[in-house]
Order: structure tokens, then C-alpha cells, then sequence
């Protein structure tokens, strides 16, 4: 996995690792405000123009008008609210999930149909399920391929990464949305074991975001567009943390436990301001997706989606909690398993070259042959008779849902298997036979399922797989105890189809590591008379899986390499031993105030660091804030550029005709020719003339953000400032140099490369003028002892990429998401033994940290004093400043 | 109110405003970690000699007790995990919560008994029926007002403060604890319409405080008693969240509602890394109260608290709909009213001169007199009759719920009012008004028995007033409808039960601004059927009333003026255009790098900020740190020390005598009577002599933070630093004068006023020696042009007081939580009118900002040229650090 020399490896993994992170948000609304900004006047014109069309109509209707008008202008203006953008969401998204629902149940029946037209031969039978669900996937998978890579998988992890704060590229875009939709309906019409969940909270973030891109075409929302970008910044991550509960929400009709559940798998600290938002959309989606099925006739009234008839009088006994228990406890087992599995597949499917040749040929092999694999062993003729392989998905799950006891001892012929749950019933083999075969095929399906490249989740296979080991469990109690476990009175029988309600939920919840699962199976299922068992076997499940393997989102948040930042998890005592200043970088890349372009130079060169810290002097180091690297390098490159040193060769000149009119008159014939050149000077000087405050060569800002590849460029850079190239050096610092060539191209550009290299050394050694570049003045800061915890929740609260380390104003260290990210990993993996950074050491003796503290600061001063005694300032004066 | 000359109104309002916020959290916990560590050694000497005394057992048994004693380490060490805690806490909050049912289900019994068994005579009975519950409340409000006012009202309130990070005084303490329990029986014992929800939270979180400390004297929790403080800080934090989901939890019954409601009431941000903690509790307490109903034979198995028994098939038909959306939004207005009757009883209590001069003479005459009110109103035979007065809460509620219709027209004489029912029948009123007086009387009611200072929370009132409502669109619904709406096929009847449902979830939610609400009411009654319903009203409900009222935990929070602040709302466009250079206040109190104590004196004198900024010079501004300002207060004090004066007079005779040695030779009589005084003064220097890196004279910080007496006072300061009497100021400053007499005592304190006055006057030109100060190195800090938004967000994620604005290291502002709530509620009272602050335009020109951040860097940059010239450094040096 690790040796990257594989080529095709390489490429499978691309598929898989589409979303690297490229930008931070910011800078992307930035530049989304500076677009509108641009186009703001545009649209006020043609706002204009409208009002004068309507002070030319007359007539009697006119009233009419200004109050259509009116009412026009207000609906437009109310666009804006979040409540109407939240009830567009909840209907586009329901309507979505109604629609594919729609289309997945048609394709199923067509493959049943098919499957039951064949019956006559057994070959033409197999042939005919076989193909269709290998024919939708491959079309599925390839159609993702090439529309949008970037809606293949679950989509949940990608979302986490981007609530985080990280823009990743292409992946909210309508292609996206369409590839996704698409490849969704097919690759579930085919009757994999897959789920609609995580890709339906991608749908509803794209949803989001489109939505919200169409809705500022209307224009009315804000009102100063130079304001926009502040306003999206926040706004978007909040409409995106809505549009996740949507997604759930309206995937299971579970409004309550959408939120729940989308706080849970996409948040690290969730604001409760938002809270309202999730539940008003996922409710009213949720509503909507509901009325459809109303309104197709499919039910009569807005029901649960798998709702159960348990009784309610007596739902369980207190007795049989310890089997909810136990289910509890082997669900977190094979929760960690599954993430486990899902896993190795992966990473199994990476590491062998001769199979990824082989599949790497043929992209869309791998697909085909999973599928081909696992819907043979379902084909109900053949082994799928022994694990109810003729039901889909939902119809397992209805069936596992039921309320009747299938194995009741003695009674067992009484039973007769209606509809769909004859498909249980083998005439050779037990109940018991046909679900432990059912749970234990359809977990390695899913676990494999689950890593085919096109749309696709995992809860609901894992859901039923959940049902499965529930119903198996209470068909064993009800086997046991064939009259209930309650001594004393009334005989209530042990209700199989409950332990199925808590196995689906502690099974879920452990691969997610979520506890909302519990709400959402209430919400699913339309009771909540089980509450007591399936909270405690969540809640069991989830502290065995989570002490076991991380979740299955973070799990491929890792495989994708995205950003991330690992849970402190759930006993963290030894995180408190550890503090920033073990783990910080003391070597920090920092620019001083006097500085020359050639520290610049050199400091680009030598790290690719995303921002610079600025300090006051390399003796003080008083930190006084952070410059972007973009910044520096159009800082570097407009010292260097091209009009700068058209600039230069005109001042020389015009120095040389100064010299020469002194000269001129003992020499005449070289004379002529010098004033002729002198005056095509003039002329150009006038041409390119510029203010002196803001030279003509300086870029605007923008381009050098937009394009990331000047970001990544400077690798490549001479580590040497001296024997560099100084042309190679001029271009890739100077953005457009074609441009600014067209732009002087009347300035004879007579310099010799090694004149110009002269130049350019002189440039380097200009100290910098730092006026025109953007700042951040206020950097986030923290203390050398800040325990890890803190500095954990510091940063996960604020999306941090880095933060600087001061003591007393002086800049000591930085820490970024990466020495955060192993220190937690560290003391993760070692756990149970007492970990101590090698650095901690340093400061067990109780008071030696606030003495150091206080030498430094007396440093400081001492240093203050020397610098400020020539400074000839009176005591007096810093009197009455600070009175 | 405002008016502070009646001390009457004062004392009554100190007992409505106890806890005022004395100290941050971060403080009380070093102390607490300097606490344990003192005693630390003594715990480990005990340790040792229990080792010795398993050494010095002999004999057959010894493998036993080493095993015993590994054991019981181990369980020690175990002691300190989450886990452990979280079953304890809801281990002790369940049987808590049962044995508060248990005894006030007995006091209700003993009325009902009492008023049963008087029915011979009306007269008698009304004495029985009142005297009861105004006994009960006059004990309860008594019994708190003396053993510990905290105690009084709900609890909410002051927990959201608490997890803001702010330590109320006496908060948690276990006579606290004491008083709320026992409290909390007598008064809802008594029979008011009062609820245990609110006092639960708080109960949950005085067990959760004193376990915590119960729990850290067996010692084996950590490893290092100096990292005791850290840890407690955090932990704390998490465990008083999950206290209070514990409180709800075990009131209800309903772990998942408990979780949500204690997330929406108490924080603004919530860890989702807590979230476990919250359920584990959460359910482990509910599962056992339940188990306790179970085990106490009131109950045969686990089931909800409220049991409904509504049909499952079809519970509600779509075109009740717009039923359930008109209940939601009527509770709107109701939740919205409720709160400001409620604010409106407590500031006309507080208004009301003449009332309040004679409640203010019999304390407990208020509650008596609110009580007698209410119970005269609700007496069975009288009033009560027309509002089923002869129902406890809990019946009401459980008769509201009611699956059955009551005014069924046509076949009402065939519904027989089976049970507590018959309390809503009356011969001669029809049910509907039953229901209306019930709701228009227990509104009134309820709002005026929570402004009783006693322990009670307004939660269940309000879901019974709630319940009502519903039932009564119900009971008018089911009337106009008598055979359901559904056209098509079967007759479904209206359930009225399921608008109480509706109806309670609605206006409790309303009041208390949540929408967990929902959650509750379905735990509460074991159905989740009319889970869109709910939602759909809850969420109306919400929407209405956030715009009308704060919440009531606001309302109340306002009222007793804790620290708090604002939430920017639903919709909160208008707060992106405020920037924090708007709010910000400019005259920032800073001290210098450099300063003398004079400065620090008139600094102290001037403002009672409780932090100032450091900064490195008056004109450069760069911010280093903050400082505390006992930390300040201790500098100078310790400068203006007796001992330092004693030193200073040593010295003097020191110099004295060494001229008087050189003068003794001419002049021998007074030599005689100086000598001896030199004697004595050396005897005496070598008694008090002390370090010359730590005087004597300097105090331990402690003391000074910890008495607030210290803090407040320096108002009471003269202003100029020439004309105040010495004496006064260093008695001011020095903690502790007698003590250090004491010490010094045989040193001779010679010096006159006049030479002590011109003594402090040099002391007070010195140059401040910070190297003893602690300085939080780190400050938070933010830029001018961050939005309000923004800053709002930050202030509450991280539970900022206050925090710096900064420009390129300069400060220039700061912010503290006054000016931000000033800013949200001044542009929240004027919604809808564009707000734009005075300082706003200034930055109305795009691109104005960054100029002049640009030439503020100039500044700088001009003048540490200036400085660093005479510095004489050659700029090679810098370019060699920089590299």
C-alpha cells in the first residue's frame, strides 16, 4: 500500500482519493464576494431599466402593476430567509428520495419479473439475475466515472471533512448531483446489498448548494454584496449542516433522528443555534416524502416506514434484558468487524499488483465481478434458498420487523409463513440455519458491496444484517422460553420481532458510532415501547466498537487520506499529561518586519509552508501576525518583475542623458543618436505612466489565490539564491509575463542576462515594503501550556489549520493539524501505558515553566530597555499614555 | 426596580439575584489543584503505613489480603473512570428521583385522605384542603431561605451560567443539595402546579459536583495531584452536561429527551464528544427509576411514564393537519405569554413599594398568601368543580391523555368517565368549559406559583396547561367531526389524546424555547405515532414565540442578572453588517512593559476592569499579555509593603551608622545611644532576613483572589495619587497588616507619616519588576473588521469574557461580553429597521481598511526602523536568523 512506485495502484487509488483538499473556505467566499461584486452593477441596471418600463405604462391598471410589482420585489427579497431556503431544500429533497425510491422499486420488480417470466429454465433464469444487477452496476459505475468521480461512496465522510472547514474541489457541483442521483438509483435498483443514507446526505448537500447558487441569481438576498462573502462563509456551513439532516431525514422518514444522526457522524461541536434549522427542514422533507406515498396510494395515512404492530401493554420483561445486553455487546464486536473488513478489502484490493493489473485494465471489471459474485450466491434456486436470497432489501427487513415468533416450539406448523416471510421457511433446514447463513453472507457482501465505485452506503445493509442477528437471538429466547420468562400471572410471549428493532440499531449504531441510531429505528419502525433495550444495547455496542476500530467514516476518511482530526475518545486521561509545548515545531519559518526580498527569497524557497508567521525583529520575535504564502510570492515577484526593471533601464538612461548632456557638447556625434533613443524614452515613460502609491506591474491579489498550481509550484525552486537562473527565477515568479511584455513592448528591453541578474541581486537585497500586502493581524495564538485537550477543542471548535505558540508576544513554535494529529495517534496507540513525550519531561519540576516564564519576559525587558534608551524617550511621557 | 434606595426591595431582591458570578472557573480550579496538592503527601504517608502493615502480617492469609489489597487498588484506580462515575450519578439521581415521587405521592395521598375523611362539614374540609399545602410551602420556602437560598426556583438558568464557565458561588455545595431535595417534596407535595423537572437538572448537578468530590478522596483518579487542576476544569464542564441530561432523564424517564432538552436549554455549543456521556447516564438512571416502579409493584414491567394507548393502524388522518398547525402556533402565543406574565409578576412583586414594604416584614408571608390564593381557587366543592380542582398533576395529566373522546355528541351519556375522568364531568357545565376554565385558571396559576421562592421548575405545569389546549381542539374537533374526516372507505374517529399530546409538546416547547420537547413526549407516553404532528407543532410553536420572548431560562436569567449572552435568533441578517470595530471600546486600560508603580497605582485607581492589557510601549502598543488585576494589585501592595518600608529603614540606619562610625570619633555622647540602636536593628535584620529573589512581604496570590472583597473595593480609592493619606493606601493594598507586624515586631517603626508619605512617593516612581507576576501570555485576540457574527460565535464556543482587538500585534480595542450583548439586543429591538451602528460608515469604502491596516504597519514599520538605528545592528544579522 505504501509503495507508491505502482503506477496502476496509483490510478486506483485516485478513484478513491478524488478529494484532496485545495482550498480553505475563506478564501473561496472571497472570491465568490469579488465575483458578485463584479457583477452587482450589472444587475442593478437592468433593476432600473424595470422601473422605468413601469413609469412608462399608463393606463387604469398602473395601480395594478406597482402592486404586483410590489408584492414581486417583497416575494424576492424574502428568498433570502432561511425558512423559505429550508422549505425548498425539505421539498426538493423529499421529492428526490420519493423519486428514486420510485425508480429503485421499478427496477427490482423488473428483475423479479424477469426472474419469474424465466421460470421455466433454471439456466435462463440465473442468466437473467445475474445480468441485470452486473449490467446496472457497471452502468452505474461507469457513469460515475466519467460524469463526476467525486459521487462515488457514501458521502458522509466527505461532508465531515467540509463542516471541518475544507473546501473540496469539484465535489458540490450540479454534475456531481446528477452522477450521483443516477448512479444511486441503478446501483440500488440492482438489489446489492447497498444503502441510500450516506449518498442521500451528499444529495441533500448539493442540493444545498445549488440551491443556494440559484437563489442568489434572485439577488435580493443581501444587500451590499461586498458583504457576501462573510455572510456565505458562515451561512453555507450552516445551510450544509442542515442539508445532512435533510439528507437522513428524508431517506427514513426519522426527522428527529436525521438530526441526531447527522450531528453525530459530520460534527465535532455542534452550535445549537443551527438545531432549529435541521429539524425544520428534515421535519417538513420528511413530511413531504411521507404525503407522496399518501397521495400515490401506497398508504392511507402518514405512517412509519417499517412500522411494527408489537403489542404495548407488555412490550418486554425485565428478564430479558440481559439477551438485549448480550446482543449489545456482540454488535459492538461485529460493528468493529465490519469497519474492519471494509478495510482490509480495500486495502487488500491496493496491495496486490497482479490483481490490480489485471482489474486495472478494465476499470470496470471490479464492479462486475463483485456484483456477479454476490448476486450468484443469492440466485434463490441455488444458495440463496438457504438465506432468503429471493428478498430484497426492504422486504428483509419488513419480514425480520414481523411480530410473530417463526420458531415457537410446537407450535411451529400453526404458523403460515405469509407473503414474504415463506421466504425464511426451508423445507429441509431450520429458521435458525437460514438467518445465521443470512447474517453471515450478507456481511462480507455488504463489507465487499460496499467498496464497488459507484454511490453507495452502508447503514442499511447493515441495518438488516443488524435485524438479522436481533431476530436470530429472539427466536432463540422465544425457543428457550416458550411461554415468556414473567413468573407470576398473565403468560406474554417473547416477541422475536423486538430484539430484531434493538439488533439493527446496536449493529448501526457501532459501525457508525452513533447512539441516534436508536431514534431513528423508532422513528422507522413507529414505536418507541422498546426504548429501554435498544438505548442499553446501543449504548453497549457503541462502547465496544468504539474502543475497538474508529467509525466507518472516519475509517474512510483515513483510506482517502482527507484531513481530519482524531476524536480524543472516550477515556482520555493521559491527553491531559501531554501540552503544546511537547508537541510544537520550535523551528518556525517567520519573516521579519525589516526584512529583505531575499529573506523573502529564501524563506519561500525553503519550505512550503501555507502561511508565514511576521515578527517584529529576529531578536524580539514579537509576533505580529500571519501573511499568506500567495502574498509573498506576488510580493517577491512584482520586486522582481518585468515593469519594474523597464522602469529601472529608463531611470538609467535618463541618468545616462543627465551624464550625456553634459557630455553632449564636446561630443555631437554620438549625440544624435543617444537623443533619439531619449525621446522614445519619453514617450514610453508617458505611455506606462503609473501613481506612485500602487505600481502598474503590482497584481491584483486573486490570481495568484485562484491557481493553485503557483501554491504547489515552488517546490521546484533553486534552493541556492545565488546560482540560480535569474530568468527562471523572473518567470516563475511574474504571473503573466506575456502580458506585461504587451504592455511595454515599446521599452527596449536591452539588459543582458547578466546585467539582469545584477539587477535582480540588487532587488533581492531592497528591504520589503510590506504595505500592499494583506495581512492577518490577529493569528490564533496559544500558550506553551495548553494541555493537548484544550488545544484539541480549540481547534476542533474553530476549524484550525495551525496555531501559533507565543509567550508573552514572542512567537516560540507552531503546531499544525499534523503534530495535533500524531500526537493524538501517539498516545492513542500505546494506550494503557503511561506515554510521555520525550520533551515532557522538561517541565514536571512544579514551578520551572512560570520561572522560564518569567526570564523570558525579563528578557524582554532588559532587551526593551537597551533598545529603548536611545530612544531619548522621558518616563514622563509613558506616564501619561497609560494614565 | 431600578431604584435602590428601598432596602426592602433589595433584600427581596437578593434572594431572587444569590449568585452573582464571583470567580472564573480556571481560578477556582488552580486552587483547588494547590489544595490537593498540600495535601497530597499527607495521603501518602497513610499509604505507606498500610503497606507496612501488610508486611508486618503474617501467617497463612497473607496471599489473601495481598490479593485483597491488589483488589481494592484496583478498584481504587478504577474509581476515577467516566464510566464508573456516570452509573453512580445515575444510580444515585434515579433512587433520588424515586424517593422524591415516592414522598410526595404519600403528602398528596395524606391531603386527599384528610379532605376525604372531612366531608361531613364543607367549612372544615376547605380549612383541611388549604392549610395543607400553605403549611408545606411555608415550610419548603422557609426551610431553603435558611439552610441555603441558592436553592430557589428552577436550576436551568443558573446550569447554563455554570457551563459558560462561570463559578456561582455556593452553587453546588451539599446543604445546597439538602435544601433543594427537601424543598422540592414539600412544594410539590403541596399540591401548587409546580414541576420537578427544572430542580432535577440542578439536583443532577449537585450529585454530579459532590461525587466528583466524594470520589477524588480515595485519590487514585490521577496520577500527578498538580495536573488535578487542568483536568478538573474540563472534566468538570463534561460531567455537570451530563449531570443535567441525567436530571431530565430520571424525571422523565426519557433518556433521549433528557440528552436533547439539557443540550437546548443549557449550552450554546455542544461537544458532540460529551454526547455519550449524556445517554449512558441519561439511560442507566431512567432504566432504573423504572426498574424501582417495577420493583415496587406499581408497574409489572418497564414501560413509559404516561402510557397511551392510541390506535397504531391510523392514528391521525392528513387532513387533521392544519388541526395540529393551529394548536402549534395558538401554544406560540401562549409560551410567548406565559414568560411574560411570569417576568411581569416578579418585577411588579419588586415594583410595588407598598406591597413589598409589607411582604418584606413576614418573609414567608408571600408564598402563604400565593398558595392560599390558588388552593381557595382549586377547592373540590367551591371553584374547583369547574376545573376538575380535585386532580393532582399527574392525574390531570394521565386523564388528559386519554385515548377515549369525552363530548362525543350523541353518544356522550354512553361514556361512563371511568376513574379521575369524572373530575372533567360536572352536571351542569359542559366539558369544553371544564377545559377552558382549566387552561385560562392554571396559566394564571402556574405563572404566579413559579415566582414562589421555593424549588420548583415550570415545565410540567405548562405540558399539563398544553395537554389541556390540545385536548380541547380535540374534544372540538371530534365534535365537529364525529365520524372522522377520512372520506374513502372505513370510519376513522378523531383522537382527542392525540391533540393533548400535540398540544403539551407545543406550548412546553414554546416556553422553553426547544424542540426536544417532542422527544420528551414521546418517551413520556410510549408512543411515537404522532410524530409529525408533534413535530409540526413544536416547530410552529418555536418559530412564533422566539420571535415574540426569550426563553423562560432567559427571562429568568435576565431577571436575577447573571452573566449571559444573547443568541443572535432566527433570523440575524442584519448582525453581518456590524464589525467588532463598531462595538469595540477604543480607551483600552493598559499598563507598559516599563511602567512604575505610580502608573499601575493610577491604572488600579481608575477602572475596575478585572484584566488589563500589557503592552510593550505606549507607542508601539504591541500587545504582550493580560494581567489579572489581583495579580496588580498584589505588585503593589508588596512595593508598599510594611516589610519592605522596615528594610528600607534598616538600610537607612545601616548608611547611618556607617556615617556615625566616621563621626563617632569627634562626637561620643550620642554615640552611646546610636550604637545601641544599631544593635538592636542587627539583631533584627538577621531575624526577619529573607531571600532576595522572593521578599518576605510578598503574599501568595491566593488570598487575594479568593476574598472578592478585595477586588470590589478599589472604587472606594482616592482618585489622585498625591493627596490621599498614605496610611489608607497601604493598609488598602496590604492583605494582611497585623501578621506582618507580628513578624517584624522588634523592629522599630520610627518613621513619621510625613517621612512615610515621601517614602511611598519614591516607591511609587520605581520601575515595575514584573518577574513575580503571572501573565497570561496568550490573550484571545481578534481584528477589527471581524463581524459580530463571528465574534458572537467565538465568545460563546470558547466562553470568552472578554478579548482584544489587535492590528499587526498593536492593540487597539477590546471587547468584553457587555458590549457584545449590548450590540445583538440594540439591533434585536429594532429589527427589521436596517441598525447600522455610528461607526459603521467608516468603513463603508470597500477597499478603505486595508489602506489604512497598511499604514498602521507603516507606523510601525517607520518606527522600529527609528529604534533599531541606533541599536546598530548590521542587517546581515537579521538576514542570517531569518534564514
Amino acid at each position: 500500500m505504501a509503495d507508491g512506485s505502482d503506477q496502476r495502484a496509483l490510478q486506483y487509488e485516485q478513484t478513491l482519493m478524488y478529494g484532496r483538499y485545495t482550498q480553505e473556505l475563506g478564501v473561496y467566499a472571497k472570491e465568490e464576494a469579488a465575483r458578485l461584486r463584479e457583477s452587482g452593477p450589472r444587475r442593478s441596471v437592468s433593476e432600473q431599466s424595470r422601473s422605468l418600463d413601469l413609469l412608462e405604462y399608463k393606463g387604469r391598471c398602473a395601480k395594478c402593476r406597482i402592486c404586483t410589482v410590489r408584492c414581486q420585489k417583497f416575494l424576492i427579497s424574502r428568498v433570502g430567509e432561511d425558512w423559505i431556503f429550508l422549505i425548498l431544500l425539505g421539498l426538493l429533497m423529499a421529492l428526490v428520495s420519493w423519486v428514486v425510491d420510485f425508480c429503485i422499486a421499478i427496477c427490482l420488480q423488473a428483475q423479479n419479473w424477469m426472474y419469474g417470466g424465466l421460470d421455466s429454465n433454471v439456466f435462463l433464469q440465473y442468466l437473467a439475475w445475474v445480468t441485470y444487477p452486473v449490467v446496472l452496476i457497471t452502468f452505474s459505475a461507469g457513469f460515475t466515472q466519467i460524469l463526476a468521480p467525486q459521487a462515488v461512496g457514501s458521502g458522509i465522510p466527505e461532508m465531515k471533512t467540509i463542516l471541518r472547514g475544507v473546501v473540496l474541489k469539484e465535489y458540490l457541483t450540479f454534475k456531481t448531483f446528477v452522477a450521483k442521483v443516477i448512479g444511486l438509483t441503478c446501483a440500488l435498483g440492482s438489489g446489492m446489498p447497498l444503502g441510500k443514507e450516506g449518498p442521500f446526505v451528499h444529495i441533500a448537500s448539493l442540493c444545498a448548494a445549488l440551491l443556494s447558487k440559484f437563489m442568489s441569481l434572485f439577488g435580493g438576498i443581501y444587500e451590499e454584496p461586498a458583504l457576501v462573502g462573510i455572510k456565505n462563509e458562515s451561512r453555507n456551513i450552516e445551510m450544509l449542516a442542515a442539508a445532512c439532516a435533510v439528507g437522513v431525514g428524508c431517506c427514513f422518514a426519522a426527522p428527529i433522528g436525521g438530526v441526531l444522526f447527522s450531528i453525530e457522524v459530520t460534527s465535532t461541536f455542534f452550535a445549537v443555534r443551527n438545531y432549529w434549522r435541521g429539524f425544520f427542514a428534515a421535519t417538513f422533507s420528511a413530511f413531504i416524502f411521507r404525503v407522496l406515498a399518501v397521495w400515490n396510494r401506497d398508504e392511507e395515512t402518514i405512517t412509519a416506514l417499517f412500522k411494527t404492530r408489537f403489542r404495548l401493554d407488555f412490550p418486554f420483561d425485565l428478564q430479558e434484558l440481559p439477551a438485549f445486553a448480550v446482543i449489545g455487546i456482540a454488535s459492538g464486536f461485529g460493528g468493529a468487524l465490519f469497519v474492519y473488513l471494509n478495510r482490509l478489502i480495500v486495502q487488500f484490493m491496493r496491495k496486490q499488483k497482479t490483481i490490480n493489473k489485471f482489474l486495472m485494465k478494465k476499470r470496470l471489471l471490479y464492479p462486475a465481478l463483485v456484483t456477479l459474485l454476490i448476486s450468484t450466491l443469492t440466485f434463490p434456486p441455488g444458495f440463496g434458498q438457504f438465506m432468503a436470497g429471493k428478498l430484497t432489501q426492504k422486504e428483509s427487513l419488513v419480514t425480520l420487523l414481523d411480530n410473530r415468533t417463526w420458531a415457537k416450539q410446537g407450535i411451529a406448523e400453526e404458523f403460515d409463513y405469509i407473503g414474504h416471510a415463506q421466504a425464511w421457511k426451508h423445507p429441509q433446514v431450520n429458521v435458525f440455519v437460514t438467518l445465521v447463513l443470512f447474517i453471515v453472507m450478507k456481511f462480507w457482501m455488504s463489507a465487499l458491496a460496499t467498496t464497488i465505485p459507484v454511490p453507495c452506503g452502508a447503514f442499511m445493509p447493515v441495518f438488516v444484517i443488524g435485524a438479522a442477528f436481533g431476530r436470530l437471538v429472539g427466536e432463540s429466547m422465544a425457543a428457550w422460553f416458550p411461554d415468556g420468562i414473567h413468573a407470576d400471572g398473565f403468560i406474554y410471549p417473547i416477541v422475536p420481532g423486538g430484539y430484531a428493532v434493538v439488533g439493527a440499531a446496536a449493529l448501526s449504531g457501532a459501525v457508525t458510532h452513533t447512539v441516534s441510531t436508536a431514534v431513528i429505528v423508532f422513528e422507522l419502525t413507529g414505536q418507541i415501547s422498546h426504548i429501554l433495550p435498544v438505548m442499553i444495547a446501543v449504548i453497549l455496542a457503541n462502547a465496544v466498537a468504539q474502543s475497538l476500530q474508529p467509525s466507518l467514516y472516519d475509517s474512510i476518511i483515513r483510506i482517502k487520506k482527507l484531513p481530519y482530526l482524531p476524536e480524543l475518545g472516550w477515556g482520555h486521561h493521559e491527553k491531559y499529561n501531554i501540552r503544546v509545548e511537547d508537541i510544537m515545531v520550535r523551528d518556525v519559518r517567520y519573516i521579519t518586519l525589516n526584512c529583505c526580498y531575499r529573506d523573502l527569497h529564501n524563506v519561500l524557497t525553503s519550505g512550503h509552508l501555507k502561511t508565514l508567521a511576521l515578527v517584529e525583529t529576529a531578536e524580539s520575535m514579537i509576533l505580529l501576525g500571519s501573511i499568506e504564502r500567495a502574498q509573498l510570492q506576488s510580493l517577491l515577484s512584482q520586486q522582481l518583475s518585468r515593469s519594474r526593471r523597464l522602469e529601472y533601464i529608463r531611470e538609467r538612461a535618463a541618468a545616462e542623458k543627465k551624464r550625456l548632456s553634459v557630455v553632449s557638447n564636446s561630443d555631437s556625434d554620438d549625440g544624435r543618436q543617444r537623443a533619439s533613443q531619449e525621446v522614445r524614452f519619453q514617450i514610453s515613460t508617458e505611455e506606462s505612466s503609473f501613481s506612485p502609491t500602487r505600481p502598474a506591474g503590482q497584481k491584483p491579489l486573486k490570481p495568484a489565490l485562484k491557481r493553485p498550481s503557483v501554491v504547489e509550484r515552488p517546490t521546484e525552486l533553486p534552493t541556492s539564491p545565488h546560482d540560480h537562473s535569474s530568468i527562471a527565477l523572473k518567470n516563475l515568479f511574474c504571473s503573466s509575463p506575456d502580458a506585461e511584455a504587451l504592455e511595454d513592448d515599446d521599452v527596449e528591453d536591452d539588459m543582458t542576462l547578466r546585467e539582469i541578474a545584477e539587477w535582480e541581486e540588487k532587488q533581492l537585497d531592497e528591504q520589503v515594503d510590506f504595505s500592499t500586502c494583506k495581512i492577518d493581524p490577529a493569528p490564533f495564538q496559544l500558550v506553551e501550556r495548553t494541555s493537548l485537550h484544550k488545544t484539541h477543542t480549540i481547534f476542533s471548535l474553530l476549524g484550525l489549520d495551525h496555531a501559533y505558540v507565543t509567550s508573552i508576544g514572542r512567537l516560540i513554535g507552531v503546531v499544525s493539524l499534523k503534530e495535533l494529529r500524531k500526537a493524538i495517534e501517539g498516545s492513542v496507540t500505546v494506550k494503557g501505558v503511561k506515554v510521555r513525550p520525550p520533551l515532557a519531561s522538561f517541565r514536571d519540576s512544579g514551578t520551572s515553566s512560570s520561572e522560564t516564564e518569567a526570564t523570558e519576559l525579563h528578557k524582554l525587558w532588559d532587551r526593551h530597555k537597551s533598545v529603548s534608551l536611545p530612544g531619548d524617550r522621558t518616563p514622563s511621557e509613558s506616564d501619561e499614555k497609560s494614565q
